[in-house]
C-alpha cells in the first residue's frame, strides 16, 4: 500500500493564555479521554504520548498596550517548539492537542526547525494573521501567523518575549480553508500578499472536493514540502462543534471537515497536526461538548488513515466454515 | 473595483394581511434592531431609512369567496408601489423589509414603474403563483406573482382592489430558486408557461454554484435587466430559520442562502431586494428567532458586498512599527 | 410521460428479532399513520395494503453461539419471501415497511424468486454483510447480505433455519450508498469481492448527483435488471433521523436522501423497496421521532413520483375567470 502505517507522537498543550476564556486548557485530556489512543492503535499506528507540556504562570505579565499575556505566550511557545523538535527527532508525526491557537507559534516553529521548509494548511473560521499592531482584542491566538510569516517581518514590532523566534514560513506555502470571519487588517494582508485561501464562499463555489484537489495541487507546485495541518475546531459549523471560544455560523459540515483530513492523509506528507480551541466550558449542553470532542477525535483519526468505507488489519484472516 | 459602493434605501413594510398568522409585521423592526444599518455602513454603503410604511385597517374587508383581506392587500400594495418609486427616484437600491410576501406586488410594481423591465429572482420554498381561482387557502401571500405576470392576465379575475395594477413582468424574466412545496395548480402553470426554476431537486443535482451560474446566464440572455430579488426567508431550511409562517423541510443551507446573494451582488445589477416572512412569534425558542433574524441580516449584507473572505475599507492604511 | 403511474403493494413487517432493541416493530403502523397511503393516492398511485405479516414467537430460540434468534429470523423471512412473491404476482411494486433490516433476506429472496435477477441498491450507514462467522454482535440485521450473495456461499456455515434459502444475488449487482461504519471483516469482504460502493467519503468527493449517475450507469452496465432498493433509515444523518437503533454521525442529508429516491424512480425500473429500522422508542424527543417517520414517508413518496418542483394530476383543468 502507498501508506506505511503512521508513527504518532502526541503532545498535550493545555494552554489558554492566547485568549480570555477559561476551559480550553482542558482540551488535551478530554480528547485523550474520548479514546484517541486506542482508536489510533486500531488503525495500526504506533503511538507515543509525550504527556502534557507543563505551563508556568509568567510573573509580571500585565498587558503591554492592547497585547495580553505576552510573556506567557512567548515563553510557553519557546518550550513547545523544543518539545516538537524532540518528537520530530524521534521520527513521529506530531499531534499537538490544544489549547488555544496561539500554540501554533511554537508548533510550527519547532516543526520547521526539525524538518525545514513546510507547507501549511490552516483550517479555521479565522485568519489568525493579525499583527500586534492590527489586533483590536490583543488576544494572541488571533495573531500566530503574523509571527511566523517571513513576508510580515517588517510589519511586526520587536517584542522581547518573542526574541527567540525567527519567522520560518513563506506566505506562499500557506493555504487557508474555511475562512468566514476575517478582520479588515487581516483582509488587507491576505490580499496584499496574495495568500491562497478557500473561504467558505469558495467552498460553496467549488465544493470541498475541488478545494482539496486545488489545495494539494498548490502544495505540490510549491515542491511537496512536509505538511503542517493546523486545524481550529471552529472551522467546523457551531451546530457540530459549539464548545469553542469564537464560534461562527456557516462553517464546514462534519463530513467536509473529515474529508479534508482524508485528503491530506492521502498525500503521504502529513508531518504535524495541531488540533486546537476545544473548550468544554463553552458548550451549552453535554451533547454539544461531546459532539465537539468527538469531532476532534474523528479529525485526528482521518489524519491517520481511518476511512469511512472501513478498515481492516493488514494481516486479517477471514474465518471460513 | 467593479462595484461602486451601494446606496441603499430601506422601506419597512410591517404588513401581515396576506396570510393569517400574527407576528410577521414585527419583521422590519427586528431586522433593524439586529444591526442592519451599522453593518451596511461598515461596508461603506450610503444608507437612507425611509421608515415603516403606515398601514391602515381597511373597512368592510370581509372575505370575497375564498380570498382574504383583498382591500387591505390591494390598498397597502398600491401605496407601497408609490413608496418604492420614490426611493428609486432618489437613486437607491431598494430594500423592502417584510412583512408577508404579498408585498411583492407593490414592491415589484413600483420597481418596474420606476426603472422599466426587470429580471426577477424569486427565492422561496413556494411558487407564490396561485391565481385567485387556484388558491385553496385564499391567502394572498401565495398569489403575488399571478397579479404581476403578463402571461397570466387572462387567468386572473378582475378585482376592484387591484384595479390600479397592470401586470408588468414577463414570466420569461422570472427565475425560481428553492422550490419544494408547490401546489398542483401552480405546478400546472409553471410547466405550461415553461418557467425557469431550480427546485431543491435541481439544487441537489447541480449544486448551488452551477444554479447561480445558470441563473446569471439566463438573466443575461434576457438582456441584463435590473434585478429584483424577492427573498422569502422560508427558502432557507427550518433548522436555520424556524421563525416563519410556512416552514418546509429540506431547504437551502445558511451557506447556500448567502452564496446566492453574493452571486447576485457580483452581477452589479441588483436594483431591489425584498426580505420577507420573518415572524418572531413562530420561533419555538429564542435561539430559533435570533437565528432567523440573523439569517435575514446576513442575506441583506451579502446583497451589499459583505464577503466571507473579509472586507477592508478602500482607504485602509496598514499600521507599521 | 415516461412513467406510467405506479401500482404499489404494501407489506408491513413488524419484526425486531434481527437486533436487540424493542420498538422497531412499530415502524409499519407509524409510517402508515403518517399518511403514506393518501399521499400515494395524491400521486395517482394505485395502492393495495396487504397488512402486517403476523409474527409468531419461535420456540426454543436460544442463541447458537453468538448468533441470536436464528429460528425467528429464519422462519419470519421464509414467510416474508412468500408474501413478497404473492405481491409481485399481483403486479405491484412492493413496499416492505420494517421492522429491522434482517427482513431484507425474505424481501430480496421473494423478489428474486418472482422476477429473476435483480440490481440491489443498499442505502445504509452499515454494510450488513457480516457472515455468521465474522459478526461480533450476533445480530442478524447486520448479516442479511451474507445469506443472499452467491459469492459468499462458501463463507457462510449451513444453518438449519435458513435451509430454505439459496443465495440469489451476485455481488456484482449490488451498489452501496452511504457507508460509514463498516466492520473489519466486512471491509475485507467488500475489497476482496470488489463491491461497488459509495461510502460517505465518495458522496463527499463526487456529490450525490454524480453518485446517482454512476449508480445508474453501473446498474445499466449490468443489464438493466429490476431494481430492489433496500433503504435503512440510518443512512440519513442522525440529526434528521435519530429514532433508529444504530445511528452514525456524518450521514446523508434529508435532501440527498430524497434525491436518491428521485433518481431511482427516474429509471422506471424500481420493483421493490424496503424501508427499515425506524424505531420510535429510540428518539429522545417527540420531534426526533416525527422527523424520522416523516423522512421515511418522504423517501417512499420520492420512490413513487413525488417531485419537489411539484406535481399535478394528469387530467388537471386550470380554472379560468
Ligand atoms: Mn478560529
Ligand atoms: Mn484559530
Ligand atoms: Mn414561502
Ligand atoms: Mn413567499
Ligand atoms: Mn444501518
Ligand atoms: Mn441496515
Amino acid at each position: 500500500s502507498l501508506h506505511t502505517k503512521s508513527s504518532v507522537g502526541i503532545i498535550g498543550a493545555p494552554f489558554s493564555k492566547g485568549q480570555p476564556r477559561g476551559g480550553v486548557e482542558r482540551g488535551p485530556d478530554l480528547i485523550r479521554a474520548a479514546g484517541l489512543l486506542p482508536k489510533l492503535h486500531e488503525l495500526e499506528c504506533a503511538v507515543k504520548d509525550y504527556g502534557n507540556l507543563a505551563f508556568e504562570e509568567a510573573e509580571l505579565d500585565g498587558p503591554e498596550g492592547v497585547l495580553k499575556n505576552l510573556k506567557a505566550v512567548g515563553g510557553f511557545n519557546q518550550r513547545l517548539s523544543q518539545a516538537v523538535q524532540l518528537v520530530k527527532k524521534d521520527g513521529h508525526t506530531t499531534v499537538m492537542l490544544g489549547g488555544d491557537h496561539s500554540l501554533a507559534i511554537g508548533s510550527i516553529h519547532g516543526h520547521s526547525a526539525a524538518v525545514g521548509q513546510l507547507g501549511i494548511v490552516w483550517v479555521d473560521a479565522h485568519a489568525d494573521i493579525n499583527t500586534p499592531l492590527t489586533t483590536s482584542t490583543g488576544n494572541l491566538h488571533g495573531q500566530p501567523l503574523s509571527f511566523l510569516v517571513k513576508e510580515l517581518q517588517s510589519s511586526v514590532p520587536v517584542l522581547p518575549s518573542f526574541s527567540w523566534l525567527k519567522p520560518c514560513i513563506s506566505v506562499k506555502d500557506l493555504v487557508y480553508i474555511g475562512l468566514r470571519d476575517v478582520d479588515p487588517g487581516e483582509h488587507y494582508i491576505l490580499k496584499e500578499l496574495g495568500v491562497k485561501m478557500f473561504s467558505m464562499s469558495e467552498v460553496d463555489q467549488l465544493g470541498v472536493s475541488r478545494v482539496m484537489e486545488e489545495t494539494c495541487d498548490y502544495l505540490s507546485s510549491r515542491g511537496n514540502k512536509p505538511i503542517h495541518l493546523s486545524y481550529d475546531i471552529d472551522a467546523i459549523d457551531p451546530t457540530v462543534t459549539p464548545a469553542t471560544g469564537t464560534p461562527v455560523v456557516g462553517g464546514l459540515s462534519y463530513r467536509e471537515g473529515v474529508y479534508i483530513t482524508e485528503c491530506l492523509r492521502e498525500t503521504g506528507r502529513l508531518s504535524a497536526v495541531d488540533l486546537v480551541e476545544v473548550n468544554p466550558l463553552l458548550g451549552k449542553t453535554e451533547e454539544g461538548i461531546q459532539s465537539t470532542v468527538s469531532m476532534a477525535v474523528d479529525l485526528l483519526l482521518g489524519c491517520f488513515g481511518r476511512l469511512r468505507e472501513g478498515n481492516h488489519p493488514s494481516d486479517y484472516n477471514p474465518p471460513k466454515p
